[in-house]
Formats: structure tokens, sequence, C-alpha cells
């Protein structure tokens, strides 16, 4: 896959765009895509994704969603602060902020100037940085302690320097300046994380360099007749997306952190996306990876579409959170725009029915590209963050509930909503929709529209700003997942709510606690669920604290309940206390062993998943 | 996944049957199956296969197919023997035989009392054997190196004892006797693969053992609600299928070696199976692995769906090659008996339009469970294979060779054969039969019937004892595979075909060389290609080595063609010296060091892959 400083893994060199000397075999048909704008000066630094975009109180005391990016940008909810209200059993007063101190006060950086001297003189002074802002923000993700703690208090601990490494080259000499140098180093993607993965150890001596790997974002190339692409590690999910939308191609992996996350991060966390139905999760889309170790460069020479050579670079690094060396690119499979995408949805009686819905569907062999099932609550959270209706639609709208809640007999506090994204050929996208009403009828589901799937598909992306604005309102909030087989599924979901329910009352808390899930992904053995919990917290102490607790008892119910202990989030360092439980002690020791062994000065000291 | 020796990882307990005490909330509706026989009394010690069948020159001087196992056997094949005699270009004299020599001298047992008598303290004196014939056996696979030097000189070295463990505590206490004692350990599941992985290293001065996984051939639960079940590592493909198809279940993974490789076998090799295309291979339907090594069991407590839980058991273990420890159990996806097979086949006037079609099939997203294509010899080989047809069916033939080759003008010496195997829903199938051969009409294609598509699949099985039959008539053969990508495969196989025709002309062998082609496997980005590679050997000098280095000449020009090391086969020592090729040297260094680190005794010195 390209240079690794010996000659003899050259079969595939990809890097090389002169043109002056004869194509290889291999790259005969390839595209050499233009390059990709660099990421993140459009993103917020204290809060989630763009700069434009978020939740606000407006003049008149309602809730709007600002910028002009996303279907529910630009409108005003009036449903949402009553509906806020009545969910966490309190009234919220607009007037009534959590202050955010952000920038908090960042520690000073302790690179020396030697160590800072050898990363300039290979990168050049443009690439090495030690600006507070920029180095507060490669010390965190988005956990609900993080995001709160650099609102807050600030965080202990940051990288002392930030360097921007422009190719594996580069990324291989900063490996060997921080040996020489005594450094560490922890690599930078997307910064969307919700494990704790960046957050800087306390204890850690030696100067922390964050590998920002911004500028390694090209798709450097495209092989239309076998369909698969060589990107960097660095490259955005919205971006990769555009390139290969200019040639007709689609990546097909899509989590929810899309907008911001990276090649490099994805194949870090084992990520999952939300059309892995027809697409695959990140294990079925990457065929190759490369990464740069304490070794050198891990790199294969070609890539087949199916091997057995043993162990290999790829099953090393799916998962491995950075710990191991930093990814810096891979060659995936891509696919050809489908011809046809249609949305659709169906409303359910109750949880229950929709899962078992679900359950056939899967058995059946015949999933669309999407199919996620909301809980009551959140389909009723859905609900208010409905835009007002104006004029005809205002009669549409309780036209709708009449007919759903009257005549058909739904009860508004138990009913379910399942989405569903439908991509392919016209005809079989067509005859997938029809065959899934279909089944959906023999659950006593009622078809309820495309656009009400589209909405429900594309608010994954919006709704991820409502947690920092929840936020100024004394409201925590944090998304956790797992995935469970099929049989223990509804038991799972409804022991974490009863649990956090417990737990919040235990604690004597403001209100109730909100917590909700839905199913985000289907499998032959079981499903993913997705939970969203929050809770108000004006006057209690310590509030990010409590939440931890509570979070890290909804956890531990999860395990109880057959859960297991991530489906795409990761270890990191939030969840590695867990790892003996879902772990033999050998299988603990290997993990070690092997660290101490591909890192034996500990470079990749992120010190993530408890190694 | 049960015991672990500290009771932590207890979740999913799954060896307690006692029934004395309520069921784990995990256990509910599983069912606990009967023992499965334990294989190999049946099977041959010199040859491939059941004892029973075979390929012999009868009293007429006609090629027989012995035995009752299989669709061909108890057929005289009139046509074969000539055949192969216009394929090789050389009279071929049944008389002429290559005598077997088997059984050669065996090497005695290093194994010193110490060792013998605490592995029978632990496992009794039944499970701890030296007989010559055994220890020879457990000493090598089916490379054409190995079947010949059983046959003609022996082996060097072989397994000094073979222990046969009944439990995971069974296998952990050998590998605590082995160190004690300094031995190391070689398991041993069905002894088909391809790699020399058994081999012996002949430098080894420790006694070797075998550790025989017969024994631990269970399929422990079955869990039909979440369709998956966990079956050991010694349990034999047949005797799966039986079990579970007494419950109403498939596992779907069908190895042409299915009748005799192991659970265990198929994880360490990174096993494909002939229906992936609707099962997937062995990485898609692992889904959680349990093996002893050097720092005890490593093993998780339950298993999710999908998970990301950092590095993991089942990605270090698969394609391990018995290097990193021994697979005990596993956890597996099951399918329901699908209530529908079809089998079908498709004529192609040549190669290039077959695989034209094969490349369409699969960027529809819709492949049969199985579909396969053999080049234009492969072709005619299979035609010299039908037995002597009578009465009415001699007439049938001659119209269906007269209406294909005169009135739809396929050349003999051009035309390919494409099988099909579908499996589904009865409607479903027939959807997807009538879509299969409509495209298949638009690349000249013409239906060939399902009798044909059953028959070309189920030569898979018979067709494997041919090898052995050959090898008595001076004739040398053996298999050999890889992937590459859809623009590459076709000049890949002219390639390796070209290649082997220079390599045989250059050494001035008898006769000319029969090599030929099929694809086995379809992925999204390229094919696995399959070959079958034989020459006449007569009068030739050291013809075992002469064979193995016209076959490194083919693996040279597969890599040159952009092939990869292997599809399925694996690594092993045969095929070692080659990663260098495909991996940087920080790639294979990683792999010395992880190795060095999980098993710093090299408990495991089975010196596979290079490490």
């Amino acid at each position: 896959m390209g240079a690794t400083g010996d000659g003899r893994v050259d079969r595939m060199a990809s890097t090389d765009r002169s043109g002056t000397t004869a194509r290889r075999a291999e790259e005969l048909g390839r595209i050499f895509p233009d390059p990709l704008p660099v990421a993140a000066d459009d993103e917020s630094l204290d809060v989630w994704g763009f700069r434009d975009s978020g939740f606000a109180i407006n003049a008149r005391g309602r809730v709007e969603a600002v910028g002009n990016r996303y279907a529910i940008s630009g409108h005003e909810l009036p449903s949402l602060l009553p509906w806020m209200e009545e969910a966490l059993a309190l009234p919220i007063d607009p007037a009534e902020r959590q202050v955010s101190h952000y920038p908090p006060a960042v520690p000073p950086s302790r690179a020396d100037a030697a160590l800072r001297g050898a990363l300039e003189a290979r990168l050049g002074a443009a690439h090495v940085d030690d600006d507070d802002l920029l180095r507060l923000r490669r010390g965190h993700g988005h956990t609900q302690e993080e995001m709160y703690a650099i609102k807050q208090e600030g965080l202990p601990r940051v990288p002392d320097l930030v360097v921007a490494p422009g190719s594996t080259e580069d990324v291989a000499a900063v490996v060997d300046i921080a040996r020489t140098h005594g450094a560490c180093l922890i690599p930078y993607g997307g910064g969307t994380n919700v494990t704790d993965a960046l957050r800087c150890p306390e204890d850690e001596a030696r100067p922390i360099v964050s590998v920002d790997m911004r500028r390694m974002n090209a798709v450097e190339w495209i092989d239309p007749d076998n369909q698969m692409a060589c990107i960097q590690a660095g490259a955005v999910g919205r971006h990769i997306a555009a390139c290969l939308a200019a040639h007709g191609f689609i990546l097909g992996h899509e989590p929810d952190s899309v907008e911001f996350s990276t090649m490099g991060g994805w194949i870090a966390t084992h990520a999952s996306g939300m059309k892995k139905n027809r697409y695959g999760n990140i294990e079925e889309l990457l065929l190759d990876v490369e990464a740069v170790t304490a070794h050198g460069v891990v790199a294969r020479s070609a890539v087949g579409p199916r091997e057995s050579v043993g162990s290999e670079p790829k099953r090393w690094l799916l998962g491995s959170e950075g710990t191991l060396g930093i990814v810096t690119r891979a060659v995936v499979k891509i696919f050809p725009k489908p011809p046809s995408q249609r949305y659709g949805s169906v409303l359910f009686h109750d949880f229950e029915s929709g899962v078992a819905f679900l359950e056939e569907l899967t058995r059946r062999g015949d999933l669309a590209a999407s199919v996620r099932l909301v809980d009551n609550l959140q389909f009723r959270f859905g609900q208010a963050l409905k835009p007002a209706s104006r004029g005809w639609r205002v009669a549409k709208s309780r036209v709708e509930r009449f007919v759903v809640t009257r005549l058909k007999g739904f009860d508004p506090e138990q009913m379910t909503a399942c989405t569903l994204v439908f991509e392919g050929a016209e005809d079989a996208v067509r005859d997938q929709e029809r065959r899934t009403y279909a089944l959906a009828k023999r659950y006593r589901g009622m078809a309820a529209g495309s656009e009400n799937g589209k909405r429900g598909y594309e608010l994954t992306f919006g709704i991820a700003y409502i947690r920092d604005f929840a936020m100024n309102h004394h409201i925590l909030g944090e998304s956790f997942e797992t995935s469970v087989p099929w049989n223990r599924a509804v038991a799972l979901c409804e022991n974490v709510k009863q649990r956090i329910w417990q737990e919040h009352e235990k604690r004597q808390l403001p209100g109730q606690p909100f917590v909700t899930c839905r199913v985000t992904q289907l499998y032959d053995t079981g499903v993913c669920i997705y939970f969203y919990f929050a809770f108000h917290t004006l006057g209690v102490a310590r509030p990010s604290e409590v939440f931890s607790e509570i979070e890290h008892a909804a956890r531990d119910e999860i395990l109880r309940s057959g859960g297991s202990l991530s489906h795409h989030h990761g270890v990191g360092k939030l969840r590695a206390k867990f790892l003996p439980e879902i772990m033999s002690p050998a299988a603990l020791e290997w993990k070690r062993a092997t660290k101490r062994a591909v890192d034996p000065d500990n470079l990749f000291g992120a010190a993530n998943q408890g190694t």
C-alpha cells in the first residue's frame, strides 16, 4: 500500500502521481481526485459541530434551531420547551442559565525547546502549535464529563504540542522524534469520540504530542473498476462523501458523526454506519490499512478482496483506539451511487411489536439500508421537535393525529415508530418497500409516510447539537449504546430504564430522568440499542460526577442484562474499568503483553483500553 | 463463554447441564444436543478421505469411483483415462504404477517418561499415544509434498506423542505440562490443511506433542431464538451439520473439506465456505472464540451480535494457524434450514464472458448462495468424469452435445460452465433463478439445467480423492488459490497458466502440464481463483521437489499479477517465505514481537507464518 522504506513492499505504490513513468498495472483505470478541503475551521471548539448551527432560545422564549445546514435549521420549535418540562417533570426557566466559562485555564505546555525544535525542523513551524485553545480541543472528545469540564473547571492535562504531519513519512518522523525526546503521542482525527479516548492521563510525566491528522485528508485514488478507494486517515466523512460523489460513488459508511469523524477514527474505534445493512460496518468495508507504529510503517503490498494470510495489520488495528500506532491510510470498498433512495416509516402500537417486526425482517434477510425503531418517549420527543405548523399543515397535522390515535387506536403513550431508508435500483427499492410494509402490517404496523422517515433519519445530525443547548440550561445528557441478543433486547431496555430511574430517585435528584432508546442496527443474532439519558441538575452538587455515576450504573445494568460493553463507541478510558467483566484475565494479559511488545516505549501512551 | 478459572467471567457459563440450579437468563430456550460421534476411525491415514472411497482401475482397465458415499461413487468412468492421456499428452499405462511404500519408517518418539507420565496422569493413559502411524498422521496435512513423502521416503520428524484432551481444562493442563517439561505443542483438527501447517520443524529439539482435538467435538448448545451455537473446536464439519440438521439448522459454512475439517481449524486458517454469499465466511460467522494460550484461557463473558471492545480474542485468533494458542470452542451463527435449495448451471462461450457475467451479478448484489465458474479445461475434465451413459441417457447426452455445439455454436475448446446453488424461501429462490438466467442470457449464457449444477457442486467432494489415485500413476497434482481484483482476474489466470507451461517446458518434463482454474468466490472488489495443477513424472528425478519448484513459480506469478498470497488455504510453513513480499518489515516484526509476547516460551512452536 505504498512506500514502506525498503523497496520490497512496492507492488501497489499509490502516491506517485507524476505520470512521468508508465502506470503500474494496478493503477490502470484509477482516478486521482483533487485535494480535499482541510476540515475544522468551521467547527466549534467548545460545543458540538459547525459554528453556525445549534439551538438557542429566541426573543419569544422559544427554542429555535439556528443556521441553515439541517432540515430543522431556521425553524422555531414551539413545543420543545414545554415538552422538556413535562419530560423532566420540572419547570425550565430560560433565564436560569448554566453559564459556560469556556475557555477555561489551560495548563501550560510542557514541551521543551529541543522537542519542539526537532518537530519544527521536520514538519515546518506552521505545523507545530502550542496554542492554548487548540491544545485544549485536542485533549478531549465529546463525553458529557469532558464537555462539562471545558465549560466549567477545565482539564488538568492537555497535549503540550499539536503537530500536523502531511505524509506517512512525516508521521514516522514524528514517532522517531517522540522516541528520541521522550515524548508520547496521541493521534487526533475528528475529536468526536465519546470514550475519553483523547483525555490525557494526568500522571503522564512526558510531554504529550497530539498528532493531528487533518492535513492527511486525501482521497488518494479511486479504482472504479474494482470499486475501492485509498483514503488518508485524516479525511473527514463529509469531504470523503463529496469527493466520491463527484465521481459517482458513495462510501456507504454513515456513522452519526459522519460530518466530522475521520477514516482513521472509524478504523481505530471499530465504527458502525447507519446503512450497514446494505454496505457493511467498517470491518466489512476495510480492505487494508497502513499505520505508523513503534516498529515502523506497518503496511501490505497489494490488497486482495479477501485473504487468509495469518495475523495481519487490518485485524490488529481495528479497534486499537490509538494505543498501537497511528493509522495513516486505508483502502476501502466504495459503491456506485444508488439510483434510488427512498425513506419510509411505520408506526407500531408498542416497542415489543416493533422489535418483533424487526426480528422477522432480519430473519427474512430483507433489510432496507437503514432500519431503526424509536421507543415511545423518543417518538414523542421527535414530535416535540417539529417546527410550528402553518396554514394547511396545521389542519393536516391535526387530522393525522386524529386518524392515528382515534381511528387506528394508537396509544400516544405507547406507540413507537420505525424509520426506513431504502437504497438500490428503482425496482428493487419498490419491491423491498412493498414487502416491508406488508410484513409491518402483520405486526399491526401502520405506514406513516416517507416524510416522517426522512425527518427521523436527518434528525440524527441536527439533534446532536441539543446536548450543548441543554447543558446551558442545567440539563446534562449523554448517549450510550450496546448490542444484545434478540431474545434479551426488550428486557435490557426495560432494565436499563428502570435502573436509571432507581439511581435518580435514590439520589433524590430534581424532577425525573429522561431516558429513551432506539434500536439502530440489526444483526442475525441481535441488535444495537442506543440510549439517551439526561436529567436536570439545578441545585445538584458535582452534577457531572453524579451523571457519571448513574451512567456507570446503567452500563453495569447493561452487562447484567446480557448486553455488550459497546457496540460501536468503543472502550477508551471511559469503559476500560469494565474490561475485566467481559474478558478473562488471560485475555487482558494478552492485550497488555501485545501492547508492550509492539510499543515497548509506550509511545502511543494514550492508555486507552487499560493497556 | 464459560469457565475461565477466576469466577469473574461467568455471565455465560455454558457447560453446566446439571439443571440442579435454575437456568441463567442466557440459557433460556437453549438446546443441549446429544454428544457427536468421534471422528477419524473411518478415515484413511495414507490418502484423502474415507477408507471406503476413492478411485481405482478395475479389471476392465477403466477408472472406477469406489464406494457409495458420493454421486460419482460406484460408477465406471470410461472416458477418464483416455481424457487424462489427452490432457497430459502422454500415454498412461495402468500397469505402470508408482508403488506406495506407506507406511514409511517413522522416527522414534523422543518423549521422555516424565513428560508422558505427567500427561497420562492428567488425561488418562488412553488419551496419550505414541503409536507410529498415529504420530505420522498427526505430523502432516495434504500438500503434495507431504502426501508424496509419506508414501515414499517418509517424514524426518513427526510428533513424539499424541494427546487427546477432553475439555478446555485438559488443554490448559497440557499447556502447563508442556511448559514444565520443555515440550512444544501442535494442535491437530482434521489434518486437511495444504500449507505444511502440521509439518514438524526438523530442528525442533524439544519433544513435540500433537494436541488432537477429536474428543472435544460437542455442539455444546444451540440457541434457536438468537440463531447461534457454541461448538467445540474438534467438532468435524459433517458431524456439526448432522447435529444442527436434527434441530432444523445449518451452519452455512461449507469449505471443500467440510467432511473432515474442524471448527478450530476453520478459525485458525481463516476459512471460506462455498456458500459464503449467503452465510458469510468464517470471520462473518464467528461471534466468539475461546482458546488456551501460554497466558491461560483467553475467553469472553457474553458475546454480542457486534461489538467495539478494542483488541479482542476473535481477531487475534482468526488466521493464527496454531502459533498463538489452541482454539477450544467457538460461538457461531447458525441459520434455519432453507426451505428451498435448487441447483443450476449456465454455459458460456468463453471464460471472459463468464467472468463478466459474474461481475455484473455481483454488482447487482444478487448472488446465489454459491456461484462458481470453471474454465474450459475443467469443464472438459468434468465431462470426462461422467459415468457411462446407458439406455436413453446415451441418446439424451448425444442430443445435448449436438444442441450445444452445433445449434448454439459453443466451441468445445472454449466453452465454460457456471454452477449455481440457490438457497432460501421457495419464492425468493425462484425469483433469483429467473433474474440470474435472464442476466446470463445477456452474456450469451445458456441455462444448462439443475442436474449439471448439482453434479458440479457435488463433484467437489468426490474429486478430492483423485489426487491420490493420480499419484499411483506417476501424476503429481495439487490445488492452490488466490484472490484478485476484478479487473486483473482474467489476466492472472492466463499468466499463471502460461508460467506453468513455461516452467514445465524449461525443465523438459514429460508430456504437458495440466493446469486449470475456476472462480469459486465473488466479492465486491474481486474474486477467488482456485487452480489445479498436475503433471506426469515418470522418469523425472526428484518429482516432488520439481513439482514444488513449479508451484513456487506459480505463486510468484500470482503475486506479480496482483493476486494475494492466499484466499483461504493460509500461510503455514509452505508460504511463509513469501510473507516479506506482502508485508512490510515492520508488519513482520510486529508479528514476531506479538508471538514472543503472547508465547514467550514458544510452546506453540509450529513455526507457522515464519514466526
